[in-house]
């Protein structure tokens, strides 16, 4: 038989699949969902209960969120990775581990076919199809969506038809949740120039006063909250829980996709930004000028080959040790205080605060060097302008 | 006699110069401040009338506004230049164009010495000296606060000892304000933990409610605000004012001095930072993404040498010539709200915007490409990843 | 009737094309030839009798070398490009050069269809076909080759049962010839390991002993060879000839084509690599470190973009704005010796010429600065690793 | 008593700093030499003899050829790094390992002072001087030839009062010897446009035919020549040898001081330039695209701050695990013809080649994908420059 993985969500589209592809075109379906951090225990109890319904013979509902925070997450901290300045790469990082963990799967019950609900006309289907090509290219890829086009008043139809009744009504924002954000999509980013309302975000404003949180870094990673320890997945999860009750982190991502168009997405991903945020000040003060300068090169390179899906390509790994390298030193607190719809980050506290060394200080004169040695260094770096200046006026 | 111009700004480290200068060492002092948009008409009156008093024989006041945003700031917003991605360069930038003014009215006069109040431990003496050098290497420069550590006392002595007494109280924090931002320092700025207090901050909040802006760009260039067309420097001036009373555009820049230690600095620059962020939205519609990897390298470099005072390295005019090339499309309008310590980017109507094109939208399938079209693509796409991955599994 | 204009080049797959679509397809076939160095007179009126037989309705020859220089090998010069630090991308450019021409003829005749010979697995199709949609999306590619992967027997058997009886026998090596050198593709290079045999490269050794020339250069171009004045154009060719008897300029580049397969080329370019290290070494003189830096930036990335054919990605008028401004003080003349298989470059000499300067000299202490200055430059510089190793050892 | 260890070369520079220190100032000299590669046995012991002739109370000889190739040239073959294309930083890399080694031994014996002949012209006074600086901040550095200027009359002078008697015949050419190539200065190399006559370079022709050679890499690092395997360090003192005879890797550097003046070298680095090519080529087959983008960027980076001294930034660390990280699968043989005064390339094998996949080759249709996929791929590429032209050209 035709033994098939589908990447399963619960929604109309993968819904469809599922009916579809298991009763129209004699496939064994193998319904998986992949949580990264989007999915509570209820919600995946429901999507079974649907998948084992439209027809699929299992369902696996896989776990993703700590290898989805050690694969990926943990190097966009490392990086500051902000895409365009701007986004944590909240559904293109998810897109990834999903794939993987999908492949894998298929792998090991022995699939030759994996399907999923993408269009053709954005990343998902990049993401996820190359990631299958070159991890399994012997399994072929069925997706039904991209394919056949169908209208989602043609899928409800089909599923009616079939005896599936659920109630499809169309959100009026798509949401995708995860461990490191959320994207909300609608009319509105269809759009250049209007923002979201503020009700299309899941999170809305529920405290008017001022909070202090003390964030503390080891080597570069989240591992306590008001000094209180834990995991670093636990701490992103506690400080979501925490920021989104202040409506933080809101904004909207517009940015090239990989088939070549221009798109326009909001998302609200409170925790990400802080911590990116507290993270790249810790660096500031923990790394040299120059790993500052290479890190953000090589982190916006490792964010761009993310978000195209290129995340199996070697140069990522080679980019991941350099990234953990760089944080050897990048330990120590960072004192933060959340306000209604944004927060600020007050300063940090570290043993490998390169700042506060007895040394010296910015703009007072000290012991380390004397007057003369300050005059030495600038005339020898004037040295060259000295130079190309007495060579061109002589020409000119 | 020995001719010589000083870099005067009406504050007690020049003060002493003027005066020692012109009494103890016998030089003929022309005192110069050169305003990049800190000085009011009254300020300036004040000051010439303080250098003449201390003993100088003139006093030139030169209004390089129009000078600095041509040769500088234009270049900090075409490149979305924000330092370790926080600070406009404020200071940094000022300093360039006053040392280029000074140096270049030295020669005029005939002057054979200039001399400047920095001392020997942070930026500015490295980007006068530098810029003094490279464009007059036969003038020598004078540093008398660099070169024997007065003490602020002393100085006061020494002032009132030779008649002048002026109230010389010392503010608890030191201001340098211009057209592209205010840095403020204080005690705060020199521990790495505290934040600057609020009333440390020139501007106070004054409004409670929101405000819509619309900032209209012109080949990347603010042309008009609310559809008032000015002059860029008018445009900046405008939103400085407006954007004060919101107390928007605070932060700390922690960052690298030349000399190699590490500094902190308050500002506040709410037009700057409104002005960036909104023309690299801009941007982000109008430019491809090639374009904007590489302003981004170039950009960050620009302001890095920027900051270290190697403005007249010829890479710096190659990188301006780049930057303005990206701006031809860089055109229309950026709708803005402004409200209490912060600001949003709603969206951006432009005739150059890519992504409104009739051709296809974000997530749409549409009648650019078909499925087979996407898949084709995504399958070639694959072919380097599947290749090293078989060849790497046949070795395994 | 469908209008179409074909790029014929007088071979055996653009021959099949002229007979097939005139007569199977019905195609009023427009035979275009686009010259960027490679043709001589006689092989062009070969070609145009050979398209006319073919059953081609006209048949035009457009002379493109000046653009090719203009548009594209001024900035290879320019930015020293070459490819994996081997390949002045002698093919690459050129492509892109012919595609930009056919598209605009297609355009000035009214045609529907554009064809081209190219197969599905090389670089060539995705240059020429990318061009052209972008600049004609309403023209249709028509490439019989690609789409029917017929073998050389059945074109040949098809062309002979149509009374077309050319001698098609297949060369040893596949040969391209153009203004910026000659590639070769033969049975070596489809393996690792072998080398082109001395007998594959078009140009063989004729002269024993050296020679010396003086290449003069204005603003990165070259405009003379041992002081006669000429156009770059003029000048790249006669140094072709001059040096193509030494056999200079041989070698195989290795990389990676733009569907993802790596590729193995041989070629011979005698003329670019000598005028890319000439111009190399007269910009180590006259230009800044970091323009130098830059530069190999910039100009490996817009070969790497001039390879895939990206040329018409507007980066690529930034760039290149960028590297005509670098040139401004390229200027002066480099002595070269060549000699059997290979050249050294001897010298320069510049007005321009940032070592000359009466300035100082490497290795010999001079006037410029003093020990102590030396000294003090060097504490200063030595800063920022005194205080992080001083930070780090008491963390230890 | 105030205990100095004292860089010594055996030549008169360092000769005078050994008796001058010891007899007129005090010091008990402890004279230390660094082999990196350039001294025999014999000399080392000529070295000694003198040193303890002069006054030194002890003499030691530290080997630091396996230090210098882990901690230095193992990244330099890795990250292919010629500085401006040209030179393999023979000189540079080895000062950093022998300041390390110097200051180390400094530390050990509990010296006070450390001493070089340094001028205060060159690069090598802030190579020596920052590594002093930042390992041992407490160990004051003594520079007589700096701080005096003396000329070679009067240190011989000096010696011959002292009863040293030395033949100090100054050398046509100043010579530095190491395992990582010799630097060659004389007074052709004080202008900018005379070459080295032949019989500058240490190594002469003595071969007149060509010879294969087999370099195999394991995993980056060079293991074997012809199937005899060494240790690298040993394999590229046996190919210098072999190399030696042809005359290869006989060049120019012309380069950016760290004081910013430009200077010129000859070198001869046969092993190293052979060594970083064969190890290119095999990058080239099995790296990815994007691994050999980054690398090179990164490789010319390290470059140049080892070059200027920057040894031990943090980010040198960082640069060095990701360089390391790369070389997982480059390991293979590399086929290598050696003529006089050159060397060819003629191909590598590799079970890591991603060329020789049965996968697809170049050129040739394959089995990988259909002429349809290769037409989507193209089509999707060309999306964002067909919609920026339409834009555009809608604009117009």
């Amino acid at each position: 038989m035709k033994k098939l993985v589908l990447a399963y969500s619960g929604g109309l589209d993968t819904s469809y699949c599922a009916k579809y592809l298991s009763k129209e075109e004699g496939f064994e379906v193998n319904a998986v969902s992949v949580n990264t951090g989007g999915f509570s225990k209820a919600e995946i109890t429901s999507i079974q209960q649907k998948a084992l319904d439209l027809g699929a013979t299992s369902y696996t509902s896989i776990n993703a969120i700590s290898n989805f925070y050690e694969k990926v997450v943990k190097y966009l901290v490392f990086g500051n990775v902000l895409k365009n300045n701007t986004y944590p790469l909240s559904v293109s990082a998810e897109r990834i581990v999903q794939a993987i963990e999908i492949v894998n799967h298929a792998k090991k019950i022995g699939a030759n076919y994996i399907a999923h609900g993408s269009t053709g006309a954005g990343n998902d289907q990049v993401r996820f199809d190359m990631i299958f090509q070159i991890i399994a290219p012997e399994i072929e890829i069925i997706t039904p969506i991209r394919d056949n086009k169908l209208s989602r008043e043609a899928e409800i139809a089909y599923l009616q038809k079939n005896g599936v009744d659920y109630p499809w009504e169309k959100a009026k924002y798509s949401i995708n949740r995860g461990l490191w954000g959320t994207s909300v999509g609608g009319d509105e980013t269809l759009t250049s120039h209007l923002p979201l309302p503020e009700t299309a975000y899941p999170s809305q404003l529920e405290k008017e006063f001022s909070k202090e949180l003390k964030l503390s870094f080891k080597k570069g990673e989240l591992t306590a909250i008001d000094g209180e320890s834990a995991t670093p997945v636990e701490n992103i999860e506690k400080l979501s829980e925490i920021a989104a009750k202040y409506a933080i982190g809101r904004d909207i991502h517009v940015g090239d996709t990989i088939i070549g168009i221009k798109g326009r997405v909001g998302f609200e991903a409170a925790a990400p930004l802080i911590i990116i945020k507290a993270h790249h000040l810790l660096e500031k003060h923990t790394l040299s000028k120059w790993q500052q300068y290479q890190k953000e090169q090589l982190g916006n390179f490792y964010g761009m080959l993310l978000h195209e899906g290129n995340y199996l390509d070697e140069v990522m790994r080679n980019i991941e040790v350099f990234l953990e390298d760089t944080q050897k030193n990048v330990t120590g607190d960072v004192f933060v205080t959340l306000h209604p719809y944004r927060f600020e980050l007050n300063g940090i506290s570290s043993k490998n605060d390169l700042m506060n060394a007895s040394f010296g200080s910015y703009g007072e004169m000290n012991k380390g060097w004397t007057a003369n040695d300050a005059k030495g260094f600038i005339k020898i770096l004037s040295n060259s302008g000295k130079i190309a200046n007495h060579v061109n006026q002589s020409n000119d």
